[in-house]
């Protein structure tokens, strides 16, 4: 299958999109964007072998990829607007393109995000790179660096889900709530609208809590204190795992893609699906406490403070 | 190195960029758009022993990857803008990453486009897909479908060098001006600016001439007839390869990033650095005629037509 039939037959959808004025099939895509907004552009690369199995479901890969980016525009607080694919593949057969294309355009429409343009290579390696195009109104984006002294500190959903699941998956033994945490993340979109105007900082914690919040902190000039004991946990999370490996899953796993925050508690009082983890501090660098007592979080979890 | 100190050590780069409201180093760049702009989005994929020889100098891998996908603004009419990088590494050496950086700003300078984001993956092959985003009058861009029967068909600078500075890289005996034209091609972005409003429908020469001068004319719904005699080649051309293999490299070797476009004789008149090669016609298909003979062309040449 050469490059013009395959984005002939799988990735070019006809039909009215978004300010899209010429979409896939010229030298670019023309796009009119709304001249009352700015805008918000991220890009992500997964690669097979490093950021997913080798034999994921393609329809997964093509979801996860879109959703790693759509995850950066939330914690913007922007709305998804155009995505470009650059995909690179070993000897495709038609039917690996079609479940890619169909995870795709499930995570498109799922999200209203148009396909505007792309480009196919061949390669080793199953490589593939989105870049999204948001809108935000006007100095509206939310930054990691507003966080304030005496701002609480939030996240959205459950953490350490996508880590267990991928350990889980790699051990043989899915789970499918938490491998589908890692395999189909969801982008806090909708929260991350809600908190523009009302978090003072946000980031998307795809490294994992603990280093991601690090990142905000030192973003604001700030430090901050969390109680590793109100993380959010999943109930699939608690019924595979040890107290212990849930809170270091939780802390240090990666690939949540939910978003963590700082704001006013008032301010975000009516946003549902939040929890309150910490406070800001001034004193910059991250302290957890568990059970009361300091505890030392690396990369890798945490151990008792000496 | 890890990803984190590769992007601040190499490629943030401080200082004002036009419309750049937060660059490197949040979750999403935040852009100011023009209101009165239309914007025009690309995207393109270089894989190391697929689009350039795997020893690349990576300061040319990098020159070419955001020439390439400059070629596709070029051939669109528009200002380039912004950019954004993802570039998949194997162990990379912090020589390497520097070499690559400076041959990125080398083009980016150039062509007063902004790094706005990235990321950097590991992987087995180096694999870089740029993403460029310009500006553009409203309703000005330069499309494939606009050429109608009567049209000049016209291409800038000259064709088939870069095809033949790969061959010559590849035997080994490289020749400067002609491998210069492979590892750091031109993107006519002065001259596709200059065609707005006047060029009928334009595409940039990637794939070979005969094959995207289909793509145009097809896009169009009409046809063309070119004199491969009138083909313009350059002196470095001719004085390493016979008459015949100049021709089929200009018709058929691709790499090149001239543009091709349509247009009436006087309204590009006082344009320079083009050459007209053939009119477009009403009849479908491409017509090639060599000492006033038509020859068929095929993806890798003409032959005489029996």
């Amino acid at each position: 299958m050469d490059e013009f039939e395959l984005i002939r037959d799988y990735f070019d959808r006809k039909g009215e999109k978004h300010g899209v004025t010429v979409g896939i099939g010229d030298d670019g895509a023309v796009l009119t964007p709304d001249p009352a907004m700015q805008q918000v552009q991220v890009i992500d690369t997964l690669v097979a072998g490093v950021h997913f199995p080798p034999h994921t479901n393609p329809a997964d890969i093509a979801y996860r990829t879109v959703a790693v980016n759509l995850s950066d525009i939330a914690a913007m607080g922007a709305i998804p607007r155009w995505m470009s694919l650059a995909l690179t593949l070993n000897d495709p057969s038609a039917q690996w393109v079609k479940a890619f294309s169909a995870g795709l355009f499930a995570a498109a429409d799922e999200f209203e995000l148009a396909l505007i343009g792309g480009d196919t290579t061949s390669g080793p390696t199953v490589t593939a790179t989105v870049t999204v195009t948001g809108e935000i109104e006007k100095d509206m984006a939310l930054l990691r660096s507003g966080a304030k002294n005496g701002d609480t500190i939030f996240v959205t959903g459950t953490l350490g889900d996508a880590a267990a699941g991928l350990k889980l998956l790699q051990r043989g033994e899915p789970n499918d709530d938490l491998s589908r945490r890692f395999l189909r993340p969801t982008p806090r979109i909708s929260t991350g609208r809600e908190l523009t105007g009302k978090a003072s900082a946000a980031i998307d914690v795809s490294d994992g809590l603990a280093g991601d919040l690090r990142k905000l902190l030192a973003a604001s000039g700030v430090g901050g204190e969390i109680d590793i004991d109100r993380l959010p946990l999943s109930e699939a999370l608690s019924n595979n795992f040890s107290c212990e490996e849930q809170q270091n899953l939780a802390l240090s796993g990666g690939d949540d893609y939910e978003l963590c925050f700082t704001a006013a508690t008032e301010a975000v009082q009516d946003i549902a699906g939040i929890t309150e983890i910490g406070v800001v501090t001034a004193a910059t660098g991250l302290t957890c406490r568990r059970d009361g007592d300091i505890v030392e979080v690396t990369d890798s979890g945490y151990r008792h403070f000496k």
